[in-house]
């Protein structure tokens, strides 16, 4: 089994517009698509966070891959190392988005190996990782303060025909209300049995009312997350948890880096840390467990190097009685079921995972977008991650992509057409 | 594919009157051999240390096995917890040897498992794990102070008619000149290029005048290793390193418990410290980071819970800057082949691999005993492990078992029949 060739297409998905700390959504989230052939005719797909230095990375990855056996990933990967290098300290950025290259390169390529052993032994992806401990993987609703509009061709236009959660999906959300009537519409659409409020929009303590609100409209029963994405200041982010002591399941990254983290950490006790912001490589770890900087990782495959590398990290944070939970971007659903499938095969991720799967519309599968039932994606017994790419809709997505003129993410430059003059602050509040 | 039915074989091997910490081996080693079966009329083979408590395990562990697929590790292995529960602390005891007993259940049926999945699939054992980083896995010379003896039937005594390293292997070896000329007669025999001395069976100084004599005679090109089993005190650990500053490639377990390992690589700061006795589960590797007890960890498969799980303690090792070494009991060619599988997928185990192979005459597998070249064993390109079961082997070894009247491993036992009343000491120099 060799493989033959590797085609990698850029892709622009239609995206509301979500506020976030780093501004805003643009009316497209951009992916990679990485499709790897192989010489028996099959092939195995990979998707990334897309701009065009990740599409360049990739495609200059071709020669690595290409001649290769999809099954020596040890192998693939060392060579990927030799010809890019290891990211380096600080190529993660300041962003709630992962920017480092390595590991984009690699995730891609490396499920789109795993869709390919399955395929080639006949079995689903999480067979290859240990086997399912679970047949249904759980997701949160993930909630964000939002402008009114649709996002893609219509920007801050609304469909005036979209019924359901296409309608719901489509308004303003910009206050405690807001965000509970988005949190109705979404859980009554998905199933969701979790909450994660999107923070670090709006001031600290609306953001808080915003929980406590979720709190009185959901009650006890359905755990509450708040990621403000560390742009907040260390007593800022005490006196919002103390405001939400009791209320919260974990609060996310309130501040930037392991020592401020620790700082919070000791000042709030029992409220379980979680962070996709300042432990985020393998290269962090050491430092999270001197400083106990968090109580529970939010895993993400496209950061953390794979699959693989992802059992890996559950393995290290059952070792130092760390919490798992998983981290996501705008996405479509190759990164959905490669999640799906690691959630199954990990027997401490415990937490539902986020996913932004509700906040797009577009899919480039056969059978179109992936159901959720009861707010999970249910594991298909079909060989490899258990899809097939709908090659019209891929070529629509890339057509898109070409149109749209995005060439990378960036929140502020958005924000900017909005706000004139809006600057990102690393620590706002 | 369904497992139909689990084999579980006690068998005995001949073992020279090797010396260590603990004793004296005993003229017949034991292994317990697992062979899964399954329903496409499929086996996969398993190969722990052995004793009549793991064998009962392992036949109480059939109905969790049987009715399973091999993919299932994971539901496998919570389900073998459910029925035997974790091993407590302190379960590996003092002895040289893990008595851990879920390790050893676990690790039995993961490594048949593997065998199968790779043999179902078409595929390598090593390919299952990531894929193969080096295609010859290279092992040490494990020396070994010794009474003169074949071991086996022939106990003390040794065949006249025995050659080459059959005939080395049945001398005795009580002096650094005997340690020497075991050492030519198996790196001749065998190509190692790196050599182990068993330590903590004579007095420190005798030892260390072992390891002396072996630079000696084979120079600096040659890695030495010293092995006292954790039975020196901190100051002699101390005093003998600094004998051999300069001269060790790592000092393996000088003494007992990661404060006293912490204490003795403080003060001797560029000797590597090893272990397969002060770190030896992934409950201990918290206490490890936060003392750093030791420099290198010696992997086992048969006692961290498999070969997947050994990959995760490879991350481990990588992500807090640990060497990773591997740990060997005697053993026949199942668990040599696991060995150098496992090996061959692990980027970051770069040092030779230890194997007491050498000291076994015998072999279960068809084709007889694995050839070493160059002091490596080739990983071969057949599914699974790439061996197959002599049954006829099999039974006699089992019968050996049966007529040597041994049921667990106790080289104290074996030492007071030569010297009457010796005792082992968990700390003796
Ligand atoms: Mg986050
Ligand atoms: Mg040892």
């Amino acid at each position: 089994m060799r493989i033959t060739d590797m085609h990698v297409t850029p892709i622009a998905i239609a995206d509301p517009p979500l506020l976030n700390a780093a501004g805003l959504h643009a009316p497209y989230a951009l992916r990679t698509i990485v499709e790897i052939v192989t010489d028996d005719n099959l092939y195995g797909l990979g998707e990334v966070p897309g701009s065009a230095a990740t599409t360049a990375a990739l495609e200059a990855a071709r020669e690595v891959v290409v001649g290769k056996d999809p099954f020596q990933l040890n192998a693939i990967q060392a060579e990927l190392i030799a010809h890019f290098g290891e990211d380096g300290a600080g190529a993660r950025g300041e962003a709630p988005w992962d920017k480092r290259r390595m590991v984009h390169v690699y995730s891609a390529i490396e499920v789109a190996c795993f869709d390919l052993m399955g395929k080639a032994t006949g079995r689903p992806v999480c067979d290859l990782l240990g086997g399912r401990v679970r047949d249904r993987v759980e997701f949160s609703a993930y909630l964000f303060y939002k402008y009114e509009g649709a996002g893609g061709a219509l920007g801050f236009e609304t469909d005036p025909n979209a019924t359901g959660w296409a309608a719901a999906r489509q308004r303003a959300a910009l206050d405690p209300e807001g965000i509970v009537a988005q949190a109705k519409a979404m859980c009554d659409a998905f199933g969701f049995r979790s909450i994660k409020l999107k923070g670090g929009a709006m001031p600290p303590d609306e953001e808080a009312d915003a929980i406590l609100a979720l709190r009185e409209a959901f009650g006890p029963g359905t755990p509450l997350r708040l990621d403000p994405n560390a742009i907040w200041k260390v007593e800022t982010a005490i006196r919002i948890g103390e405001r939400l002591r009791g209320v919260l399941e974990y609060y996310e990254d309130p501040v930037r880096g392991q020592e401020n983290m620790a700082k919070v950490r000791t000042a709030l006790k029992d409220i379980p840390l979680a962070t996709n912001m300042c432990t985020t490589s393998f290269e962090d770890i050491p430092g999270s467990v001197r400083l106990h900087s968090e109580d529970i990782i939010l895993s993400d495959h496209h950061f953390w190097g794979g699959l693989r590398a992802s059992v890996e990290l559950a393995r290290i944070c059952r070792t130092f009685g760390r919490g798992l939970s998983m981290h996501s971007n705008s996405h479509v659903g190759i990164s959905l079921m490669a999640m799906a499938h690691l959630a199954a095969a990990t027997p401490n991720l415990t937490y539902a995972c986020d996913t932004h799967y509700p906040w797009q519309s577009e899919e480039l599968l056969v059978g179109g977008r992936i159901p959720f039932d009861e707010g999970c994606v249910v594991i298909p017994n079909e060989p490899g991650l258990g899809i097939e790419l709908d090659r019209e809709a891929l070529a629509r997505l890339h057509e898109q992509y070409k149109a749209c003129g995005l060439t990378e993410r960036n929140d502020e430059v958005e924000m900017q057409k909005v706000q004139p003059g809006w600057k990102f602050q690393a620590t706002r509040w």
